[in-house]
Parts: structure tokens; sequence; C-alpha cells
């Protein structure tokens, strides 16, 4: 099942996606002239850094025994469509392509074996990042990875029993149709029983909490009048613009 | 204006205190067998760190040009009264008494000489930290300060108009009665306007977001069984008990 929440006026719908329609509890609208919204509403959004071998390789980084996290704002969100603003001034803005893991039921203290049954569903990410602020090390990449827009989320939540257990999905990212990220989640460094796991030790998940599982190598700066699209197989493909700062 | 929320069964509550009163839009509730509520519903928290100049000098770290910013998961927060569960095999738990900022408009980019406008109020957190997960400056501490209970916060908020503009507000933090830390406000390297400014260049404010403004020096390890007290001045005291891990 796919789940997606969309705005048309001032109205906005939670529902499933059957072809050309969004099914909610007040009947189905047609996916046109619709505003899509990020598909769900965490309490709070953990990133990975370095999850992929060859990632942390080009940034010249050491990938770690423990899952290496950080935190984006929720008010850092935009759905499908919506523009990326780039910073005014910002020089090293890059995407990063991600798959992103959608907690379904409240959970603590769980162990690997079990930790899949907590997820509701996969969606895409594009991590978006200012590498112009990460300069010290100090200092976590709040402002980096915080910006409003540099969280683009959806189209939808594919549900976990289209995907399966034996997740190995492919990645592409592409800037202006031009590929220029590649992977597969069968290179995840830490597998996302390990994150939920690693997560769930020291904080309760809630449902609608989302995990970025991290980016595969090939990345690179982007600048006002690209189109970014991230396509993960069995999921889709989220599209975004980056335009200027007004 | 003093601002809580509280639990009277399974039921919540927001609303004005007034001697032994709260009263909400369903009428007066008397402050006994209660239990106290995180005062407000943050879509993000935001943490300075070194912000007293002497608590940077105690962790032989300088002090920056820019605020110091780390997030803590809506998660870690309890209200007065609750208790901070000591995580199992950690070492080095300390208390960081702090004045938080609870934001009371959705604002962006907005200049210094406004910032205090958009501030709803001001209450006590405890910054509770496990030095132990702080080993690695790669990592942002998400660990080390997200525990679940690791942000006691309350007992309520007091109106901006409370505390004015002027804010020289003395922090004192007790652990089993015993003065351990002694602040006061006008120490903080970067300004509570200057803060709020420094965050809205790059994201949205949100209605109950949080900003912890930085602990005072003189932070020491607690142990399962302590009773931490913060008191600052015009606002009033946040009291939490240590317990151990189940």
């Amino acid at each position: 099942m796919k789940i997606a929440r969309i705005k048309v006026g001032d109205n906005i719908y939670t529902g499933r996606i059957e072809g050309d329609y969004l099914f909610s509890d007040k009947g189905p609208i047609e996916l046109r002239d619709i505003k899509w919204l990020p598909p769900c509403e965490p309490t709070k959004i953990i990133g990975l850094a370095l999850n992929f071998k060859e990632h942390a390789q080009e940034l010249n980084l050491e990938v770690g025994k423990e899952p290496l996290i950080f935190m984006k704002p929720p008010s850092s969100m935009i759905g499908h469509l919506e523009n990326i603003i780039y910073p005014k001034g910002a020089k090293f803005v890059h995407y990063e392509g991600e798959l992103a893991v959608v907690i379904g039921k409240k959970c603590r203290k769980i162990n690997e074996r079990e930790a899949l049954d907590y997820v509701l569903g996969y969606t895409i990410a594009n991590d978006v990042t200012a590498r112009d602020f990460v300069t010290n090390f100090f200092r976590p990449p709040i402002k980096a990875k915080g910006f409003d827009t540099f969280l683009p989320l959806g189209p939808y939540i594919v549900t976990r029993d289209e995907i399966g257990e034996d997740i190995r999905l492919d990645i592409i990212t592409k800037v202006n149709g031009e590929i220029k990220q590649r992977g597969n989640t069968d290179q995840f460094v830490h597998s996302i029983p390990r994150v939920i796991t690693f997560l769930s030790e020291f904080m309760t998940l809630l449902p609608g909490d989302l995990i970025l599982m991290g980016t595969p190598s090939g990345i690179s700066p982007i600048k006002v009048g690209d189109k970014i699209e991230i396509s993960i197989e069995k999921i889709g493909t989220l599209s975004n613009n980056v335009v200027e700062e007004k």
C-alpha cells in the first residue's frame, strides 16, 4: 500500500494511493492540482552519517563501529515537487539520496529480530546539506542540514509488506537527468534492524519517526535551477527543483 | 502568568496556575495527585553548548563566535517530579541546570531587536548528559543527551511579561540539598535575542519550540537516589529524582 498526505486548498488529506486517486476517509481525491506533503509527521528525524563505505571514502572519513547519527529538525521537511531553497551565500550545497524508514509503532529496547515489526514502511529522502557549515567537528551540523526545505521527502510511504524483509533496493540520484549517485541498500554499513535496535536502546521511537539510512557515494554541488530526482526501486521517484532564496 | 500542562488520570489539561489551582477551559483543578507534564510540546529542542565561559573552561574547550548548538529529541522530556532514569552501565551522568526559552509565535529571519516578541515565556530545564558517550567529536552527542528522561522541564512556563526584557536571573542547581551550580543569565556568551536570530536565519521556529540556553560551571556526576533541584529566580524550582533503570 502507498500512503500519502496531500493538501488541496486549505485541507489536508491522508490516505492510500491507487492509480490517480488518493482514498481518504473523506472519499477519493484525484491527484491533480494538489500539493504533496511529507508523508509522515515525525517527532524526531534521525540521520545516519557514513552508512555507505564508498561515501565515507569520498569524504576521507572512517566508518565507525556504531551508527553515526545526527538529527534534522521537522521544519526542514518539504514534500514531493516542492522547491529546495538554496541559501543565499552558500557555496557547497549537495543532495544526498537516501532510503527513509518510517516507524509505525512505539518501541523501546527491542532486538534486531523484531525490529522490522515496528516499521510502517519506507519512503525517499533527500538529505540536503550545506557543506559550508561543516567546518568544525566539535559542532554538530544542525545548521548544515537544518535549513528550511533541506529535507524533501516522499512522494508517499510504501508499506513494509510490499518491500519484504530482504531489503535490496537500488537507489539512483539524477541531477538534470544525469545519474550522479547509484547504490543499493544491501551496501549499508549498519542494517535497518541494527539501527532501529541501536536507537531504541536509549530512546523511545514513536509512530511517524524517521530514520534516514545514509547516502551512497557521488555527492556533488547543486545550483539554482537544478532538478534533483531520487529513485528507489519498488518505491518511486522524489523530484524537487532548486530555487533562489528571496 | 504561569502556564502548565498536567495529567489527572488519563486526561491532560493545559491552563494557567493561580495558587493551588490550574485553570483550564474545563474549570479549576486542584494541584494535588496530579502528574506534571513538560509545559510545552516542541517540534524541536535546540540546546546551546558552552554558553557560559566558566563552564567552557571546566571542560577545557573554547567558546565559539557563533552559538554552538545541538538537538535533543522530544522523547527525552519529562515533567517536574518525574524520575530521571540512570542508564544501566553509564558512569558519567551529570545534571545541567538551564534556562529554557519557549517560542510563542512562528518566526523566520527575524532580527535581534524583535526576537523577544516571539518568545512565549521561560521555564527550567535539566539538560541531563551521559558523558560516557561524548568520546568522539565527529559524532554529535545525540545518544549522550538523548536518553528517555534526560530532559526534565518545568514545572510551568512563566510568560515573558513577568520576566521583562533585561534578563538577569540567578540559576542554582542543588544535588541532595547541596549547591553545585550557581550562575546568572547575565553571563550568557550569546544572549537570548542573538540565539533566536541565529536560529531563525536558517530555520522556522514554531510555537512550543524550545531553546536551552546552556549551563553554568559546576557539573559533577550524579547517582541513583540523588535529588536534583534547579531553581531560577522569578520562575521556581524543578525537582527530579534519579532512579535505577529496570
